[in-house]
């Protein structure tokens, strides 16, 4: 059986999602597509919208035959990060390929600049530091460093989100020696961050999350921009736990965190730095909702995505020292989810997985996996509290999720 | 001018403590009073019903002439420290002779035991040692021990919670070697635990509390039991702030910091020992309230006080190395109001405070209040989010209350 996998996130699956599994299926000729899933908290720095189990469920009825947990440790860094533990599980599992979505749609000028920025490293380290000290945020030096090498003909826009990913998904399979051959699909007409919807049926997570939270009980909006199970997930967690997932719900929590702690326990957490701890104390004081928190602590050097970040690791309490185990690769996959055809493919291959497979959390008291539960143990907090008890128990509990 | 301490909770002011006022200045022949009193956290191990500030004007419309902060570091502590604490600012300031309530109600007895139990030290120290090592909590050991020694004529019951806590000021008084003269006056009906009322007029700060919590919208039922000026200040406090202040306001922030530390973080808090840490982190995960929490954790060895006062630790994040300063002596003189007999005492006798006194907290950049600073800033979590902000704002802007 011939397997592709796709990195995601799914907040929330939507019909664009559907559209590159299924294009992903077509120019891979697998049989089956494995994915690799952000948990409970997102790249962004964010809580997702809804729980890891309830996306992956919304993953199986979407097209996808195997869902895994990409770690807390991968999950809510930068690019780099995120693919090197990615692509590593991928690699693990026995993926032929893997597919992502790109604004460039083209995987040899991918791999071209991937190749001309590994010759030119130096240069373009040089560069970024440069750039650096003049005070700008590190993606926008990335950036204004890759332009001063770009009159060279045939190299992809690093400034595209998706690009970047796709660069660090190539740079990870050459740097992890693996066997996976990259594939991409030009992404269909929404970009990443666009917070209105586009066309008829394809819209960014970001708008359609946004309709969301606009209007808990009304959903009708995002009807036609995600397949009928996503919906019907959607009202079913809300009738289930009371409502979605945003930073303003544990915003109490992060403002009692930053009110009780002194600086040095704030520097002990992981991506805090340059002193950004006195500057967060500060704004909680008198902020009464995160986002007039976030206003107050942005800066042109800290970018909203790396603060939130930062308040991520506050939040579940993630300090350096735990980040200290490996950051090049996964340590164990596990399983939230599998089709019929999913389960078939385990069963066959499993002896061959380069990693542990964990489908009952019980069975595995290794300490790398602590980050992930006590990730889930905080998410927990961001709903009523009996309800909440329900969730934090599925951590423990809930079996890897089996769509027939 | 002739000044009478007094040690206090006032949570809140009722007509005991009114009473037992009076009767100070009577026997103390005193021309004003001072109380030291307990700022937002209290030796029970919980929050009190109304901010300090609430609380020092119910004193000094009740009688109390000044009114100064006892810090955190021997407000949430066993009686000896309590004790420490007080004894020396009243000392500090001033005062001729200290008058608290007891079971007893003779002074001479007290200051008896107090000699006895100095004399035969080392034989009571091993009796409460053995007795320790069968299991029982501490207080229960030093009861039994002190029993065992009771055949002595004359020597007060070290069972009664306002005995113990004479019986530590007469010590404190000793130790410290302060000329103030220890007075008492018997308490008048009420029992310091009862839960019920007991009188027309007098009833325990306990079941004041009680009443109010089980209705704080109609506060009748305790009118009979406090002055006017408390009852109107309560029912104030409530228009202000929403709310009074209980465990249970604090419980979402208590589990969500049990729910996301390490068992190594949890150690280094004060008083945490003897693995506790794991058993109040085991019964946070399934516990809807603070109370089920409570009895979960609560053991023969450990008390419900003890527990309680280990929360509040971990609420305020109060480590082992924090309450390193000293628990012999305070550091300061906060001062929260007075009345204009107080000022004018303060004005006349100032120069020969043995402590800095503060009124403005501006004015003092000491560590040693950072304790006290971030007791009102967790405190303040306690209420509506807004409400709670105006709160933490009047613990750096609040000039000390003046009544004339």
């Amino acid at each position: 059986m011939k397997a592709v996998g796709v990195i995601v996130e799914y907040n929330p699956f939507h019909n664009g999602h559907a559209y590159h599994l299924q294009a992903a299926k077509e120019i891979a000729e697998a049989d089956l597509t494995i994915a690799v899933m952000s948990g409970n908290f997102l790249q962004r720095g964010e809580p997702a919208l809804v729980s890891k189990w309830y996306r992956a469920k919304m993953a199986l009825l979407g097209g996808v035959d195997i869902v895994l947990e990409l770690p807390y440790q991968f999950a809510t860094q930068k690019a780099e990060t995120f693919a090197n533990g990615a692509v590593s599980m991928l690699d693990a599992i026995g993926c032929q390929s893997l597919c992502f979505g790109s604004e460039s749609g083209d995987i040899s000028t991918i791999i071209k600049t991937v190749n001309y920025l590994e010759e030119h490293k130096e240069q373009y380290d040089e560069s970024i530091k440069m750039n650096i000290k003049t005070g700008v945020s590190f993606p926008k030096a990335l950036s204004l460093s890759f332009q001063s090498l770009s009159s060279i003909e045939n190299i992809m826009s690093l400034e595209k989100p998706n690009n970047i990913l796709g660069f660090h998904y190539v740079k990870a399979i050459q740097q992890q020696q693996s066997s996976i051959i990259p594939l991409t699909v030009k992404r269909k007409n929404a970009d990443y961050h666009d917070e209105h919807f586009a066309t008829e049926t394809i819209a960014s997570a970001t708008s359609i999350r946004k309709a969301l939270f606009a209007s808990e009980e009304n959903n009708s909006a995002i009807e036609q921009y995600v397949p009928a199970s996503t919906y019907i997930l959607l009202k079913e967690y809300l009738n289930e736990y009371g409502n979605f997932h945003g930073w303003e719900n544990y915003w109490d929590l992060l403002r009692f965190r930053l009110l009780h702690s002194n600086p040095a326990e704030l520097r002990d957490i992981y991506e805090v730095e340059e002193g950004i701890e006195n500057r967060l104390m500060a704004a909680a004081i008198d902020s009464f909702t995160f986002k007039e928190f976030m206003e107050k602590v942005k800066t042109k050097r800290y970018t909203w995505t790396r603060i939130q970040r930062i308040c991520v690791h506050i939040l579940t309490n993630t300090k350096k020292e735990d980040m200290g185990v490996s950051l090049e690769k996964a340590a164990y996959l596990r399983l939230l989810g599998m089709t019929t055809r999913g389960k078939d493919y385990l069963n066959k291959n499993k002896s061959h997985f380069k990693l542990p497979l964990i489908s009952k959390l019980s069975a595995y008291k290794e300490n790398d996996i602590s980050l992930d539960i006590k990730a889930s143990r905080v998410y927990s907090l961001g709903i009523g509290k009996q309800k909440g008890i329900n969730l934090l128990h599925q951590e423990y509990k809930q079996p890897p999720i089996f769509i027939k």
